[in-house]
């Protein structure tokens, strides 16, 4: 069992590929066969497993959000953060915030076309952890 | 791996904290490094992490299922168990039904502002029952 | 640790019960406590746990992205395959690439009602790749 935080800053709203950052920590775990989990300790960005040729997809995904879950929309209770701040959640609800990847022959068990995405919700950079723990053998 | 399985009895729809719960789990299984997998065995509840400070982030998100996934539309054909039936199977689909949070230095990793809900969807109430799974070291 | 990889010929959208075939994978392990993991490699399909009794609730779910994340919206801008390409991607979104059960008494620890799914997002048949992972003792 290995465990490794890793802080990343982002910069804004939208996604980050974070999926060469997590493939040196399997590579360096030596391990072959396992799994590898991903945890963010935030209700306000999430993890994404998307596309990763055309980035066209995220901008869509983001498109779909704003129609979806709109900032600032005038039901909302809780806008102490200011518009994003429910957005952030509800989105955050959508995507994902634990993530288990299988390790497969060293390497993670991604498909061809699957990036691994960091996605921040909220409009302003924020600095965020994510919990790394693998095990396997 | 240890294996526990929590029955909760909830009030209907809504959410209940299940934070400390799970928490007394971890404790009691004297795991350091490791994870901790939760598993609803039903098609009608879901675990959710959510900001654990401000009840109206859960109110506010009750009012956006309420909006998108609503009880009672005409164009769901199951409704075997009344306008709440279909509506809970779609907030399942949206929510979780397994989860799994890393355990760090003998804890929940959760974040600061992170809980961990139970989502009744149903608006009656149910016993619901949750597998909780830890392993590591 | 153990993996296998799943082949499965999907008819296009729609979903296929999966279950059996992983119930299946796990007897042949000969584990009694556990976890199972299940991994979709791809980004236009998913993994689902739905009410296993009525074909309603999944024609509901269908006919509920239909109006929510409809083919062929003119504001995708991504559209390379067709008018289900960008749906198919939100629609993976929304429904699971990772899912882990727990192992029970040496069977799938589902509920009584949970029905395991492949979720074919794409309108034409595609083959669809799930790595699965057990492991515990």
């Amino acid at each position: 069992m290995r465990q490794n935080i890793m802080r990343l800053a982002t910069r804004g709203r939208g996604t980050q590929d974070i999926t060469s950052l997590v493939e040196r920590i399997v590579q360096e775990s030596g391990l072959r066969t396992g799994l590898c989990h991903l945890f963010v300790r935030h209700t306000s960005c999430a993890l994404m497993i998307c596309e990763n040729a055309s980035p066209e997809v995220r901008a869509d995904i983001e498109g779909w959000f704003g129609r979806t879950v709109p900032d600032g929309d005038p039901r909302y209770r809780h806008d102490l953060e200011g518009p994003d701040d429910m957005a952030a959640h509800l989105r955050t609800m959508l995507t994902e915030v634990s993530l288990t990847v299988p390790i497969v022959e060293g390497a993670l068990g991604l498909g061809t076309w699957q990036g691994l995405y960091l996605y921040e919700h909220r409009t302003e950079p924020h600095t965020r952890e994510i919990v790394v723990t693998l095990h396997g053998e």
